[in-house]
């Protein structure tokens, strides 16, 4: 999810458009930049257009969601199940923490005080910081789902290891997603019907979003074959919009036909007694935040009427 | 912050309390259980809750708090300035990733498959989990306050590495903040006005809250002299309330007044030129709502009327 498509051609011209953007943003006071690139605090101001698109998802979705929140972490041993460490160990956060007792302590201070590398004397955590909101629901739906399959909502931070400066790369950042287990049928039928009113839902807050097939960031050499293999499948579709208009389009919404990989992995079946489907549906909020600021301006009273209204913005 | 009070004599018990408890959320589909203890995925009714208390801390928050919401993640150098590798390495987590290209990846993975421990192949990222939302927000602070010091209103998920089966310890959590930034007599203003607003607004929603002098958890031998500094200096308030009725006091806000720690360490001065003072009061929003579903019953149509009206749960 949150992945730019294919096909961007001049890097430079895109790179002077991030940082222009990023500099009105943090000089509007909507983003405060740290030490950490990709890793900023939020105006209230700001916040409040990724909650209003946020709200305006929840009016939009159909009845007969369960809502469930997840923090950013999962157990280790859940995301051992998830192959995230074959295909992108380069976007990875793996909780580290100190189990010594005083002795170590005072050795690994040592370390601290001398600036050599003290963070080999940690151990890793029973955690692991997730890549999208939907890999903790899947071990906790172990079994047999009801006919019909079943239908999630959530929301809640991402992490990717991927220091940008460009704002619409945060190494950390809140996802809205919608997801189906079922049979291929209804996950398929899920990835349709959201594709669509996503598209609408874009378009009535003044975005021009196209819908394009698309590929993870695959890691390395064999990832390749991965890419390709997902294009061809027509596994992953995203809705982009250009953040400030004119600019490349970047992915503000996607849609993974996940097959049955999270079935597989954690022993779910639909009714009938096959392995599950699944099928999310994600809305990047910070992203669509700075688009539609980057599109509309940084002051909403100026904004469409309908993007207002949709927004419930007044 | 979100520390138990000292001075809890009956172990046992609380060990069986939590335990109950914990079994009546889970069977009830309040809180969904993960492989990790402590980690729980949450009902769209739970998070409500602990967004209704959120909702009412702004509501009760006078006017002049300039709003700023950060990740749960904060610059690697950013925490080395802040002690807490020294006072609780035993909370930390330190986010790890994956460096190398594709032959290290082959040899990770080949330590992957094998059970041995691949977690040796990863290097330390630029970032690290907050142990409590106010940390980042004082290295984007540095320089000279304005008269009269900041006012800062702050929420976001903090990680503090202590798994348990006790539901009111949570490995990541909710925190609402208040820092005010300034002279010595600014920052214990702050601290004395909140606590009396945090208490009223406990009390109003029906629990029954005491102010008592706590201390953080410091690590090891050395930490006994800290807690017993911290504690004498009356540094640290919390306010505690049973959980569930005749259970132990359970502390679900607390106060610190950090004297010129982060002044100091960030680089901050009040407007008189004085390094800068700060203290923060923190509302922790899932203790909150555990206290409120222990006290009043999982079903909020039969809480008390002066609760459901100032949560605004009709």
């Amino acid at each position: 999810m949150c992945v730019d498509p294919a096909g961007h051609t001049d890097l430079a011209l895109a790179l002077d458009d991030h940082a222009a953007y990023r500099r009105e943003l943090v000089e509007a006071g909507l983003l405060v930049p740290t030490a950490a690139r990709g890793l900023y605090g939020r105006s209230g101001a700001f916040d409040r257009l990724c909650e209003a698109f946020d709200d305006y998802a929840t009016r939009e979705a159909a009845a007969g969601y369960e809502v469930l929140r997840f923090s950013p972490l999962i157990h280790r041993g859940d995301y051992a199940k998830i192959d995230h460490i074959r295909n992108f160990p380069d976007l990875m956060g793996s909780v580290h923490t100190f189990t010594g007792g005083d002795a170590e302590h005072m050795a690994m201070l040592e370390k601290f005080e001398a600036g050599e590398d003290w963070t080999r004397d940690l151990r890793p955590a029973e955690v692991m910081l997730i890549p999208a909101i939907c890999y903790p629901l899947y071990p906790t739906v172990a079994g047999m789902l009801p006919e019909g399959g079943s239908r999630y909502d959530l929301l809640g931070f991402a992490f990717r290891h991927e220091p940008s400066d460009d704002p619409a790369r945060m190494q950390v950042f809140r996802q809205r997603e919608f997801v189906r287990l079922g049979t291929p049928e209804d996950a398929i039928a899920h990835r349709d019907e959201w594709l669509a009113r996503g598209e609408a839902m874009l378009a009535r807050v003044g975005l021009e979003p196209r819908r394009v097939v698309a590929n993870d960031p695959f890691f390395g050499r064999g990832g390749k074959l991965m890419k390709a293999t997902q294009r061809e499948q027509e596994l992953k579709y995203e809705l982009v919009v250009p953040i400030v208009p004119g600019e490349k389009p970047t992915a503000v919404a996607s849609s993974n036909y996940h097959i049955d990989h999270f079935g597989l992995a954690f022993g779910i079946r639909s009714a009938g007694g096959a392995v599950a489907h699944s099928a999310c549906i994600g809305f990047g909020l910070e992203r669509i935040a700075l688009a539609l600021l980057g599109t509309h301006g940084f002051d909403p009273k100026g904004w469409p009427r309908e993007a207002r209204d949709v927004l419930a913005l007044d």
